[in-house]
């Protein structure tokens, strides 16, 4: 399951090109997809093992990021850093590494994948030597003034050691008057906007904190005598650890020796988590509200299912993203669920066909039909989402040569209109195929026989809801109904230079 | 899915000293089941991309062997060799790479995955000039007289520069008296015993051979007017490649600028392709007798839920090598299909948990529980073979601790009581569970509440016969009955040296 | 010739350990030799290969530092940098890493090499974003109240990016009121004590400086109509730059497209360049007042011959360092010049011998012998400075093994009691040889018959003063006389926390 | 010093393209230098610590060879091995390596620099797996019939490992209908033409061998009970051996538990060393007949300064190589000996200058003038040999630019005008400088006021003969006199195809 909510990527064959654009010169500026990442978060207090432990939590996370990973410890005398490249198993699994980050408190990162060029010094966690000692921290989510915030503090003296939106929170803590750490954490929070769950480490304690909605997870679990915080449960699950709650909406957890304190330095709203950890970026193994993820797709392709049959032989997903509402949809409809298509597993994000010659042979290094279920049936194919609609195109192109009669394309989300802007890689407007064409146009784009969508309120309705609330709608949505939850500064401030650092470096 | 017949590998948590043992000085002996490699070939003759389109084919045949890979070009000068350790998409799909991989023939090789420490020089495809020219060879298979060979050649003067058992046909090729190479590659092959699909390269022509009973796959296709030679069809699907036919048992087809030529050096026998093609290799959609390997799978778990059927609430397959028989148990048994165990794709081969303390928490680094389908479910799980039994003990585990009612196991093939020696790297007989114990005995060691495997007779049905023809086997099927169709002469030479080569060398 | 300015190295057989020592943790504390070290500065305005002229640049500044080098420049859009551990033409030479450094303007900056583990993050040049844009710095020599200023700026919200002394220029200078660049850079240099040769660069200035003594040198060349600053002359030369003049002690130059522009912002002094230029640093051929570096160290030679003479056959230098002063000595006295001693040129920083029982042997890994020049000679051995003493000590005693019968050590600079705070890594005076012996102490250490220094005086005549003026020397040289030329504000605040940063990070 | 007999190297700014050319498709081919190469060896039996000691042994013979080493040793199991491209000190120096190589028996190899892309199957020791056991074996020198005797073992089948002109030996060996090891060695020596000094090992003894006229240099040294062989005494210096006496030209020795046993397999003639170990290769500590290196060219610049005097102010050598042979004039002449050329120790082989641009410039990355010494004086520039004359003649530019009234050249050996075909790389005869010119030609190629060279009487006379007897020369000396002292079968046979591999493969 891909984690960057777009159905192309480097590894298909006419994006190719686009990739090397993108590589070029390695350097990060506004407006870039990467800035704006999603991301998983990890952290442990009072356990001999943190930083093995947190590589694992970070591990599980893997499907949250790919591209880089980092951990942080302290060891009662130092804080300890490791930021790397790559995959948390290529880099965090050597006994000496772990070795180097000694300590009972540690908290990590993982960050998706691009295909650009990204450097070490965005890489999460962050780090400040500031006058009350060290601090750490780890962000999911992206924050809507950052920019904005950025620009004052320059023109105040501050200099920034990265690219990222996450630094602002280490200046104003930095900067902040009060005395004490927590106090300077909520004074720093309460000036940002947007999207964040939080780890953060000191020499005495681990804070948790998630944005006054909710929008990205962030659960509490237990472990002997030691707190875990992470992204998902699937984190909880790897190292053994018990789920004892979510953090809340707008609360801050603070766990020293003393045990856990809670803090609520925002006004009380409901919560309004991102409704995309339910489609699409949850590991189906994670539980929410009771239930897996897994259960809550299959639960979109039942939905799917009733508000938009098809009189067909075989139901087929996409791999590995549709399979769960596939099965849904099977269940619910009584047509056999069959892989049709085969995907590669050992497609890394490097594989570049080398000559045009080739690509135009129209090379399929990922999908593969299966032509025994495929040949002289009509399928339904199963996606969990459309982003600009090139990959989807070519599979139904390939069902079709490999022989299908007809070929229905089904989605178990409404369609996407509108850009993210909370830590989600979304492309702009004009590259989302909802945001440009109506049905029949869509339908037409993927040249396929029929195309439907989940409606917005078959979603609420698979999670348990009856609908939504038009009032107070119990999710982040915006992606489909255009309702953004929170000012978007940053969009706003014409006159902000968009240039956020002026340095080019690799590595 | 695993290539490597065993279910146990480095990443799980109690195999991780083992390997270290393996993995000690770096150097390879007789007995060691790194020498006995499943692994995929792919030739192509007369495009002027030869060396991407070799790239191409081997990515398609990843699956069999994720070690090693390399290519060997002719550009009508001189042949031009890369061998690399690791992923055919890490290594051949730089521009670079491929340039230095001039000319319009090309062979290329894929090795499977070991937790041992390989060496370059065992990586193939092999190069020999001998007097009349250079000439390289990719094998897929195992000569079962190899060693007996490379005693009598190594007294007369021989110079090996690997350990490979495919070395020797170019040793018995250089020292052929034949003048034409057509004539010293048979000369060669005629006194070879085993398993092979060869695929060979001179200056002139592409040669592909299959052992005289057809053991390893090798097919033929064609694009353009261009002949390729695959272990498997995927590999021209990729190319785009259009099937032309098998190789057949016993055949050698010579293939140069005036087209394919067709050579049977040896008596006519019946073929008996490997079993575990079908099982096991092949990528599910490849086609084999005009069927997609996925089918005849499903057709597999449908001869068992008829053979054993059991009264469940689910049908969970082993991810990612039970789901086909697992669709095929539920559509025939009308019991829904569920993943019930989410796997991390993000697993490779070198994540150790780096403290027994952390191994001691029964960390699951690569299968999870989806506790929603399982929790007071009475449950199949459904699985391709079992081999030491290790890894299908840990899941069964695992379903009871996330809440399952009864866990009943099923296994779409028969019992594995016989090592194999025609490339399939099988542990020896004391480590295969149904070489050492009995149906009960196996279902107490697994801890399930009932266990049943696939008769000889099903898997035959399954892939369209009536059943096993015990005057003449349609298939190699010795893992399961202990009949091996070829001598195993290297096996019963009591007195010949084990060690194959007193150098250690790393790199 | 080694640059930095001790006799002991990582390569030296029973330092060996001590090294592992260093390399511990990976971290900087303040109290590690590391924070202060020598370098070398190159900077280049107007030029279309700015940064491939810097790259020869800093090869021909090699010799004063090879730890690690870093060059950035500006080309009109962006600043491009590239920072790399180890020697200039190991990185810079490959045109892709030159390409990437595009522009007419850049600076660049070499490091010394110390046994221990340095970051990337404390490798020059430093670059800050800072509301006029951006700014980036190279610096050779030591400020003397970096901790001082470094506490000041962390209680007011600074965060920094590295440990080195160099950044708190930078924090300055974003935090300065005034409104341009020259303004705020002066205003910044006004704060800080200690030792700098400093090369800064913004998108359209080059801007030079040195502090009010001239400590440390800076010179001023032409390239066409290019201006070129550096930290001595030899780096004029490989560029083909002509020699314009020095920069002054206590001048600011800046360099712009309408010229050179001067700035005094300090009270006039008379200068006081470092003293261990004309001793240790400076490569033989670069020019100090119209001189090479080599004929003044030949003249400290005579100097050192008309003071200490001594009754024997041969004259021998330790190589390299005591080469010049060596022939000095032999043509004042008329004794014959002799390579006594052989030095292995193919020593790395790296080789150590691996077990303690072949380092018991002896073992010289860097000097020699030369038996034919040494067995029943009376020697001088000559010298340039001594530090520790070790691996004089050696020599000494590698000169009576291969049958010297009478060794006299010539040391052609006075005795080192006082330990540097300017940019020269000396170690603490407990282990100072001179701090802790007298003369007559130090000749039974060394194991010679006889030992002189060159006076202080002397090395004045050696430059061409007619000695020391006590009232106003003429030289920074308190390593021999203990009298320091400014405030040592971080030696003196006992209150000081000593801890730069809670991050160890390696990488 | 350089040891490879040419005065262009790849760091010289005019040659860069030259070895951009050579680097090329990374494969060998008759003809090319690099085929033929001056090498070192050592081997140690009966040590613990042989691999470590064998890797200091490398380290002092370093200067023999720079591109690649290797070290292979037997443990009472095994052989273990370790070939590196690149220095000693780089590979050789972690304990982990040297804990592979167990045993105690062990030797190893270095191979000179060279700008080209070898490949690791190339570097020495080869070892093979014959009938009676592992055999590794080391080479310094070249083997003239090596290409004659490959194509007969090709035609009988044998496949080479490597271009090496060493691995006939192996193959030679294998072959050997003798029973015992020595016996097959001898075998197989005897069938070789050409120059060799041999170090081999089996699993219970070390042998050592020179060619019947000793052209390659061999010692024997002792450490304890432990034999070592070293190419230069200075190998047996840095571990601490004791010198025992040269290997004897046309002998065979043989070291095993029992000690050391001679064997004389060819007619007695007498020794022919060849004259450039004294004029170039040897370290200046080593010592040949009594004497060390550097004595013996100091004697070559004081033979010089009799036969070809200069009216000038003060000798210069070019360093390194004329340094010895300069002192010597000096002291002869009593004109003053004075460094006024500069070396760069810090430039390495792949310091390339990015732009033409900056080539243009005239850039010296190596070499720079010491001007305080050149300007107004007529000096004599003093180097051991001119082999293409390029840098030479760069050299005097650079005098004269530098303010040289006069400059006079003075080489310490004579003309070259023969290639050598014994493991020096020399261009051939049409890039050679000395075989394309007479002396006046040459000195105006050069540029310089006078030329000189020493007279072939003069290089006997210094090493302490009267003169060469021509009847009986006492050295190899072709490359001044054309006599070659052993047949040259593979230049004469005309009908030998050239091409030793149709293989190109990197690493």
């Amino acid at each position: 399951m891909t984690q960057r909510l777009d159905d192309t990527d480097c590894t298909s064959d006419d994006d190719a090109s686009e990739c090397a654009k993108l590589q070029g010169p390695g350097y990060l500026r506004y407006g870039d997809d990467r800035l704006r990442e999603e991301c998983g978060v990890f952290g442990i207090f009072g356990h001999p093992d943190a930083a093995a432990l947190t590589a694992l939590g970070l591990h599980a996370l893997q499907h949250r990021g790919q591209e880089a990973c980092g951990i942080v410890s302290y060891d009662g005398q130092q804080f300890n850093s490791e930021r790397r490249m790559g995959l948390v198993g290529d880099h965090f699994s050597r006994a000496n590494v772990i070795e180097r980050l000694k300590g009972h408190i540690a908290i990590g990162h993982v960050r998706y994948s691009t295909c650009g060029d990204p450097v070490i010094r965005n890489v999460q966690p962050l780090f400040a030597d500031i006058s009350t000692g060290g601090f750490a921290v780890a962000h999911n989510g992206n924050l809507t003034n950052a920019v904005t915030l950025r620009q004052e503090l320059i023109s105040s003296g501050a200099i920034y050691q990265s690219t990222s939106d996450t630094e602002v929170i280490l200046h104003l803590l930095s900067r902040s008057k009060k005395n004490r750490v927590v106090e300077r954490f909520v004074d720093a929070i309460r000036q940002i906007e947007g999207a964040y769950a939080l780890v953060s480490l000191t020499n005495e304690m681990l804070i948790g904190a998630r944005d006054p909605i909710g929008i990205r997870p962030l659960v509490i679990g237990r472990l002997g005598s030691a707190y875990v915080l992470a992204s998902e449960t699937c984190a909880l699950d790897i190292v053994g650890a018990e789920f004892v709650r979510e953090v809340d909406n707008g609360e801050v957890v603070v766990i020293t020796e003393n045990g856990l304190e809670s803090h609520r330095p925002f006004p009380i709203r409901p919560a309004r988590p991102c409704v995309f950890e339910y489609i699409y970026f949850a590991r189906p193994d994670s539980v929410i509200g009771g239930r897996t993820v897994y259960d809550i797709r299959k639960q979109m392709g039942v939905q799917l299912a009733q508000e938009s049959p098809a009189d067909v032989d075989v139901i087929v997903p996409i791999p590995d993203s549709g399979v769960p509402a596939a099965i849904g949809f099977s269940q619910e409809s009584g047509v056999p669920f069959e892989l049709g298509i085969i995907r590669n597993h050992y497609v890394g994000r490097t594989f570049i066909a080398p000559e045009q010659r080739i690509r135009d042979l129209g090379v399929k290094l990922k999908h593969s039909a299966n032509a025994s279920i495929i040949r002289g049936k009509r399928i339904v194919l199963v996606d969990d989402s459309v982003v600009r609609g090139t990959t989807s195109k070519k599979i139904a192109k390939l069902m079709y040569e490999s022989g299908a009669r007809e070929v229905h394309m089904r989605i178990s989300s409404p369609p996407i209109t509108h850009p993210d802007y909370y830590g989600i890689d979304t492309p702009d407007s004009t590259s989302l195929l909802a945001a440009t064409m109506d049905l029949e146009g869509m339908r037409e784009f993927l040249g396929v026989d029929s195309l439907a969508f989940l409606s917005v309120d078959g979603i609420y309705r698979a999670v348990g809801f009856e609908g939504r609330d038009p009032r107070s709608p119990q999710f982040t949505d915006h992606c489909f109904t255009g309702e953004y939850p929170t000012p978007l500064t940053d969009q706003s401030g014409v006159a902000i230079p968009r240039q956020l650092s002026w340095l080019a470096e690799v590595g």
